[in-house]
């Protein structure tokens, strides 16, 4: 499974090219294409109420054309944000362009932008890197990694993952891509909220759209949704999965559904860690667990809590066992949660139970901090209600790559 | 009104004493003492459900003594928080020793604790400070000043505020101090949220409970409860006021009551900014203005969002007119918000204006935000309801600081 990449599903193909739009020399504009003759798609955005052209023209496309989406056209280094009607109308003609080189309605495209908002897009770059790309599509590897190139913006690499499954006697396969370091902090859906992430999915089963469409929020809920960097929404978060169906079997009955909505979760969830473990400036990943909270809703409140501290990113990167920062933060959630009670551990150790300090081994803990991975696990027992939120430590380098992004 | 300190306020003594919790030698046990016959006093406490040893005894001793709170002891370098029973019988002994001091009830001191969460409290170091603090008790400047230094963790300076005008034909006076630079973003009161910041007032007006405990809370909503550092909340908020009386005037009817709050609003807010200009690692006060939303709620969340974003921080660290980031947030915040019918101005520049950009000299806004106080303005033609909210920047020493604290 190790050779998969976005283009293995059957149907599609796809590429990235240079257009100048980024100041580093690098693809900022990608173009994915579905050649199946129905294919189905669904999308879910960013809930902010700021949202960009190609969220808003996004949306109308996936109305517009039942779900039929063919192509996704991408540019990285312009956010159209908070552009006023000009903003519309590029967006737009993105579309115009992607559907000329992919031979489909406008109305059949899926536009995305990512990078500073405010700014009008450069479209004579643009619209110059779509031609450009239609004449480089293709299927191979390479391929597929110039489109996952063509959607970075501070991420220092790459993020992509992918699976197959036996649906009957067939071998499915699903994949995706992703971008995400800074701005996130995703509640994609209808009732979600925030960040800038990107995050592109091929499979070559057949979904009816509907499904495809339900399962896609499920698995964005256990995933996307739940990793934040700095918790800040974008205007142009975007995650949407589009099967070819060329693989020649349904997803049908309730049994396959599962199936298929295992591998989606799992592929998702692969991408949202990669998305936390780039975060930007991030030494590591924190994994904050919250188990036995009294109602599912709290579970999340609280693990969010947790997960934005500056206080507590700064001492995971310090290798600091600091776990008052913890205790405090689940306090203040708003939560129900009740000290005397809880345990938290840090990477294993308990180092706080029933309200008060379990004695441990400073330097020891701090050592086991020092890692890729740090978990975080909160047991607060009041109920059977859990989550867990991925997040990683906030450094100084988290500070420079914010200062002076516009300038 | 230069000259004015806390115990300029007639009937109060106060000092700070070195104890040896802090690992700096600096003071770090306080004693506040009331020697008038009948004093009144009132206090707000931080609404985490884990909340330190002091402030659950504080509460105790609030409800016990009806008001009459006679002396406030405090410790800096430990906050006495997650430490179980053995932190409440430490707070109590806290209080008995003040008690000795002052000759009044263990049930009329209130205690307070600031510093790192979970450690127990080295009590014999704590005990014999407060024995050697009343020792050395006095109403001059000095005293003062070592009463506001024996309360600072993180702080980088003292933080004083006062002022006195007329009842009547009395003069009254009205003091206080403050520390606070992490784990700030206090919500204190009955239905408040959250960090750790101390505030003590000192008044030798006559103010009946009821009245005193309200305008505090009143006073406190619109000044400590609108700054935030990290919008990390503490386990230790307490803001808690005296009023001793010995002006010989009472705070009665509606014009004085008036006068009073206006006054006690005043040092709050004076004493809220100086803990946003000293936030940990700050380089500058960044003011939220929000006008016309469509609620007071909505004013208040869409402020605390664009004055808690990593991402606002650091631009304004950077003096970057990221303007995006400002109008994300307020996106996200979840309150009423239409960037079709706002505009945003930066130190008096207008940068955005119904959902377009508003050309402007970069190099010219970037100076003028390199600023001790940067002033951010989102109108949102909404309705007529406003916030302000106090925050700093995010540099890269506030990692500095929060990364190895504990160790």
């Amino acid at each position: 499974m190790a050779d998969l990449h976005l283009l293995s599903p059957l149907g599609f193909r796809a590429t990235g090219v240079y257009a100048g739009i980024k100041t580093k020399h690098a693809p900022d504009v990608g173009l994915l294409v579905c050649d199946a003759s129905s294919p189905t798609a669904a999308a879910v955005f960013t809930t902010n109420r700021v949202f960009a052209a190609p969220v808003k023209i996004g949306r109308e496309h996936l109305a517009e054309s039942n779900g039929r989406i063919r192509a996704v056209v991408v540019n990285a280094g312009n956010a159209n944000a908070c552009t006023g009607r000009r903003g519309d109308k590029d967006a737009r003609r993105m579309c115009q362009f992607a559907a000329g080189v992919a031979k489909c309605q406008e109305w059949e495209v899926l536009p995305s932008s990512t990078g500073i908002i405010g700014h009008l897009m450069p479209m004579e770059k643009v619209e110059h890197g779509i031609v450009q790309a239609g004449e480089y599509l293709g299927d191979s590897l390479e391929h597929a990694l110039l489109f996952a190139d063509a959607i970075l913006t501070t991420d220092t690499r790459r993020k992509t993952a992918a699976t197959e499954f036996r649906l009957g006697r067939q071998t499915v396969t699903l994949a995706g891509v992703c971008k995400g370091s800074g701005m996130i902090g995703p509640r994609l859906g209808l009732k979600a909220k925030q960040a800038t992430m990107l995050a592109y999915l091929t499979t070559d089963a057949k979904v009816p759209r509907a499904l495809l469409s339900s399962l896609l929020q499920e698995a964005c809920d256990e995933s996307f949704n739940a990793v934040t960097v700095d918790d800040h929404a974008s205007t142009n978060d975007t995650a949407a999965v589009i099967a070819s169906g060329a693989a020649g079997v349904a997803v049908g009955g309730r049994v396959e559904a599962r199936k298929f909505a295992d591998a989606l979760a799992d592929v998702c969830r692969s991408l949202a860690y990669q998305i936390a473990a780039d975060g930007e400036g991030a030494t590591k990943v924190v994994v904050v667990r919250v188990r036995g909270a009294a109602s599912a809703a709290g579970a999340q409140t609280m693990a969010r809590a947790i997960a934005n501290s500056p206080l507590v990113k700064c001492a995971m990167n310090g290798n600091d066992p600091n776990w008052g920062r913890i205790v405090s933060a689940a306090g203040f959630s708003g939560a129900e949660f009740d000290p005397g009670k809880s345990t938290l551990t840090l990477q294993g150790t308990v180092v706080f139970r029933n309200g008060q300090p379990v004695p441990f081994d400073d330097a020891k803990v701090s050592e086991s901090l020092n890692s890729p991975e740090v978990v975080a696990e909160l047991n607060c027992r009041l109920g059977k209600s859990e989550a867990t939120v991925w997040t990683c430590d906030l450094s100084k380098d988290y500070v420079t790559i914010n200062a002076d992004y516009h300038t």
